[in-house]
């Protein structure tokens, strides 16, 4: 009802302004030049057919009217034009951060409101970056390795000119001539060539940067319709070639072959699949530049045809970034990425609205739409909202899937099974640029939206300036990044290629096979060759749905061969409380660390045992929900509880807990492991439900170059086989093996099928 | 839509099946002693309105529907009725458990659709229990202070009974006079004996294990109308009278003073405000058979009057415990506590009916009963689903509330101060029976249903066999119901009380004042003198609301006087991540435990130092909000940072966090904080808004005998001061202080005013 008044209100102001359309420049003095206004983003056939639709779309009128609270409640506040000086955090970086988001907004709410008062208050804000900018020496901040002038780094001035150049374009008509030339030239132009030309080992690379930086020339150079910045934005600057052996502050190559501009940041980031090679976080974070650089160019330039460059990668990557959030939303934390950031984030808002209308309006899009619960403010999410409330609306599905990595789609990948609420997610990627993590053949388990396997993510309280100005802090890279900080194996106490970016960078792991055609087995193995010379990785999870379990229940099996002997130690990062471990381990009455580095420094050993059986049991509680996993092992294994948390003196790390199954002095093996999730507790009725484990016995029951196998027996005294082939990456290939005098025959990668 | 189908298959079929409503037992052949039944919690005047209401009062009709799906799914796969043997957690535990429960239901699932399936499984059930429970020896698990014959401990035997009595009140027409003699004389009777008369040490006492055993006996004495058992169940087993010094397996004494039945239940533990002595998770426990013995006596005896015992504190109670919840409806966890219980637990849904329909109609019931989705299946449950069916539902509102604690409220008690979405809640109150923890003047925080400070509760996992087979865990003596374990001062290592129960039940803090008048300002103050004998120990809490603050703060002052120098402890048990602190301190590189004893030697000091100005500032983030304390120091208290885990090798401790205070060799002292939530962080726009602390400095500026005088001074350089009255526990005397050369005046307990 409230809503309802004030939409009236709106309509009611709308038509009131609408009146003065043109009070400050008659329609006839308009030049050709003006005619093209807007034209980066909203359109003037746009705007009319907004215009006209104003006060009957729900979703859009509501995304407009808490647009048009939070500028007038800024207009209200007075224009803030701080001398920068601060970090992210600090006052001056947030206040210039909310001056261009404010520009942005007040530009829209120009054209579509057609009120004055947001036209001169753009223009007003800008004049003053005008006479500020002339002066501004660099940022007085020296951390970054190419600093800005109005924030610390020029990644922010980026941030600043992309959203600042939408501003430009809808008061464009509005400025004189007079007025547009001295902010071309005295703001405008420079600040593009502050970021560009003067910073190349910010521009000229490909890196989320870089992206930004291009499509902050690029965008500013369609409104001012400037050939140079546009052809710069697109194919970097002309004749700079970077010394290919230099780095950037987080340890990244900043150019190791050459390439720069929008249309390489296209090509060599995203794989065919849209998989972004430095993982979902920032892929989130570049999505924005890449989509709405893209909107722009589609409507400025477009015999370009950007949305259909490289086969239609840029929106073949929104649905791969879809796919890429747990069943709440939210993002999978591979490589550097900060957990909780979701769909619900601003950036796919844009991701969702262009997907829709510059796609095949997939009817899914509308329901995450409808979760954002807002649009954006131009054609695409006029679409957008028109399609909720037509009804259009599907649920968004997401069902197991794989995605390449690599330029070419041929350096590994990630791989998603789903079935029913579990969730798995096996990282075979590439290195993942300077954001990545030295975590090959790597996973994390979700149930529901829940974590129940974490991957740490990254070491570092974006924007919060308490914690080292919310910048990266060091334990992103004694931790964060290390092997021993993630479920895969850690060989000799070291991680993958020796943590060295530049090994890294040069590696990948190999899919063997993805199979998700049967829906009661999802199932994908992957190779690392490269990760420890002289040692062969396979891991193959599959997340199988039995009948005589209550929930699909996840197969983990390892398979190491190595030239040498070697200790291997595999961790899991369960979430929740343990329950019951059926081994004897001693509980130190001290802590120490559980190494001295790689990682190792960062961890306490809390418990340290030996198995008496073949078959460890280890479960806990989270959320609610009971958890076994069980693995096969020997007394040879020491059988670890650590917590992360020591040599951490600012409290920079979460004291999360580990289960680390060592396996010492050995050259082949195989780790067999399966991850129950069963029954439920409820702290309201006291109730606990099927708390136990529905596994009797897990065995290795066949080992050889070309095939492993494992039996599951069940409670009930059911046993079931799982049978891999190690060598075949087809799927309709023959297979017979001999297990314990029974022939087993099949068809494909996997055997799945009653001893 | 669904819904309303099923509801109309349910009205077809309960007209259905009324048509062969006496088809066992012509209706001229009722006795008058069966004439009298339903008449325990049904009555017979109750179930014919229910049954013309049905399909018309949609939260009732959804109730029973919820019920008959689950009955008849017990009745589809067939009773299980194994030899007892388990503990809690186990299958023969749970499954008597599960029995009871459905015999209940069944029962009223027979009146309400008169469909004889449910009273002949109800029948049927009885009988088997009959034809075992006649050579059952007591259950084999040897643990309990008093074993039962179906369940490990009388308590459980004792749960059953509440129920199956219901059950057999709703069959007892159905049943043949020879089919009741033979459950009457092999069953109930001995049943009956053998948790009261053969099991004094349970039942002969006050304590809320006798309720369940007080009510167990009279409900059956009510269906059976046996007059003797009836008064066993009221005034205790005549003649018998226990050893006053012996202990039960929770330390707490047997019977201290003689007191037995279920009117010294209701007498000794309910303090005139209904505070239950053992805090809100054993009131939940305990109200359930308070409440149904209580409505069975108002049917059955109404001359008893029993909803009007001590001025009606059984209804009282009901309040007391709806505003021990915090704004999710959890229960504060004070004593032995188990986190999560909150008032969506089913006796609550029979607290609310009963207290709504034997009250006074209190329109905030009715939206807790909405939230509570669900009603109980009897007179009060359909006068509460027709109130929320005519809309007369109005908002619970929880406010500040003092609660008194003792018989005649006369020992100490709990204060909860509410502002805005901050509830602070202080325990003064007695020890609290043998559930009780050495915890005088302690506290807890919350901010809109999320921990800030946390109590830790009880070191138990209830009912999950995994831990000690759902039972209290060691842990929880040699933690949680240590001092060091809460927020509140330990003198010199040790507990209060030297954390005996024989010294600890005999004390009690004293409230000095609680005033809620004013909105801006909720405070309250209480003394302690007997937890250390010659050491003093004042608290006030105040909760401000102050305009140049966002949110209300918490202000904290302990003032100790003591006849000797001591070592003071003074711990935050803060939830969530550290982000700054404002002192440098030491952090190990190997683990220790804080100290031997009394709870240190299960925490790991994790870091310590000292203040080099006069404030210890240290903040952290909690669920997207920043939290800081500012606490008044010097360089001579050591400031420790410490992390509970340590000697804890089952792992049934939480790896949770605190800041101690430390002051050594002290004789007298103040500690002087404050407690501010501000600002917010976003993990989706990684936006941090406020994210410090508004407080510029804090200073004890005056105390002697009298008056204890703080000074706040906020970053806009406003000074508030907060003056205490140390010996004024009223509220209109006039005082007059000077501090520095200017004069206070005021009248009452406090002033807080401009500097």
């Amino acid at each position: 009802m409230k809503n309802t008044i004030k939409l009236i209100t709106l309509v009611a102001l709308i038509s009131f302004v609408s009146c003065k359309q043109t009070d400050s420049k008659p329609a006839e003095n308009i030049t050709s030049e003006e005619s093209n206004h807007p034209s980066l983003i909203l359109t003037k056939q746009g705007v009319k057919e907004i215009r006209a639709q104003l006060g009957t779309v729900p979703l859009f009128d509501k995304s407009l009217e808490v647009t048009k609270a939070e500028v007038d409640a800024e207009i209200e506040s007075g224009i803030q034009m701080p001398i920068p000086k601060d970090y992210s955090g600090g006052y001056t970086h947030e206040r210039h951060k909310k001056n261009f988001i404010m520009l942005q907004k007040a530009g829209v709410l120009y054209q579509i409101l057609d009120d004055e008062k947001y036209a001169n208050y753009v223009k007003d804000m800008l004049m003053q970056y005008e006479e500020m900018y002339k002066t501004l020496p660099l940022h007085p901040k020296t951390r970054s390795y190419a600093r800005g002038k109005l924030f610390w780094q020029c990644l922010n001035d980026a941030n600043w000119l992309v959203y600042v150049s939408q501003a430009y374009d809808c008061i464009y008509n509005f400025l004189t001539e007079e007025e547009r030339n001295k902010l071309e030239t005295n703001l405008f132009k420079p600040f593009a060539d502050h970021i560009s030309v003067d910073s190349p080992q910010f521009y000229q690379r490909v890196h989320n940067h870089s992206t930004w930086g291009n499509a902050a020339v690029g965008m500013i150079g369609l409104v001012m319709n400037d050939q140079e910045l546009i052809d710069r934005a697109l194919y970097g600057i002309k004749g700079v070639n970077l010394d290919r052996e230099a780095k950037d502050d987080d340890g990244g190559f900043l150019n190791k072959d050459g390439k720069a501009g929008f249309l390489a940041n296209i090509e060599e980031p995203f794989s065919p699949d849209g998989y972004y090679n430095e993982g979902p976080y920032y892929q989130r974070y570049a999505m924005y530049p890449f989509l709405i650089f893209a909107e722009g160019l589609h409507n400025v330039k477009p015999e370009l045809k950007i949305f259909e460059y490289k086969e239609g990668v840029l929106l073949k990557s929104i649905n791969a970034l879809l796919n890429l959030s747990d069943a709440d939303g939210d993002f999978f934390p591979l490589n550097d990425g900060q957990k909780g950031m979701s769909y619900y984030n601003s950036a796919l808002v844009t991701a969702v609205d262009i997907s829709y209308y510059f796609g095949e309006q997939d009817p899914g899009l509308l329901t995450i739409a409808k979760e954002q619960d807002r649009v954006l403010l131009d054609d695409s999410g006029l679409a957008v909202a028109l399609g909720v409330k037509n009804g259009k609306a599907k649920p968004f599905e997401k069902k197991s899937i794989n995605l390449s990595d690599g330029p070419e789609g041929k350096q590994g990948g990630v791989g998603i099974l789903r079935n029913e609420d579990i969730e798995l997610v096996f990282k075979y990627a590439a290195q993942g640029s300077s954001h990545g993590h030295y975590d090959k053949l790597s996973f994390s388990l979700y149930e529901d939206g829940d974590e129940v396997m974490q991957d740490y993510g990254l070491a570092r309280f974006v924007n919060i300036e308490q914690k080292g100005g919310g910048n990266y802090l060091k334990e992103n890279k004694t931790w964060a990044k290390q092997t021993i900080a993630h479920n895969t194996i850690t060989q000799n106490e070291t991680s993958h290629f020796e943590g060295k970016y530049s090994i890294g960078s040069k590696n990948h792991s190999d899919l063997l096979f993805f199979d998700s055609k049967n829906p009661e087995i999802q199932i994908a193995s992957a190779k690392e060759t490269n990760a420890y010379p002289g040692t062969e990785m396979q891991r193959t999870f599959a997340v199988i749905k039995d009948e005589n379990f209550e929930k699909p229940f996840v197969v983990d099996i390892i398979s190491v061969t190595s030239k040498a002997k070697n200790q291997y130690d595999l961790p899991y990062y369960y979430m929740g409380q343990v329950l019951q471990a059926n081994f004897k381990y001693e509980s130190p009455s001290v802590l120490k660390t559980l190494g001295k580095n790689n990682g190792y420094q960062h961890l306490w050993e809390e418990g340290i045992g030996q198995s008496n059986s073949d078959n460890v049991k280890f479960s806990w509680l989270n959320k609610n929900k009971f958890y076994t996993l069980t693995t096969v092992s020997s007394a040879k294994d020491d059988l670890i509880f650590a917590r992360i948390g020591a040599n951490d003196p600012e409290f920079n790390l979460r004291r999360d807990a580990t289960f680390i199954v060592r396996r010492k002095n050995t050259q082949n093996t195989i780790f067999a492991s399966v991850i129950e999730s069963h029954g439920s507790y409820s702290f309201v009725s006291e109730l606990a439900v099927n708390s136990k484990s529905n596994i009797a016995n897990l065995k290795v029951i066949h080992s050889d170059e070309n095939y492993i196998a494992i039996s599951i027996e069940d409670l009930k005294g059911t046993t079931k086989i799982l049978i891999l082939s190690n060598n075949d990456s087809s799927n309709n290939k023959e297979h017979k093996l001999e297990i314990n005098k029974k022939t087993y025959q099949w068809i494909g990668h996997y055997n799945y099928t009653n001893y």
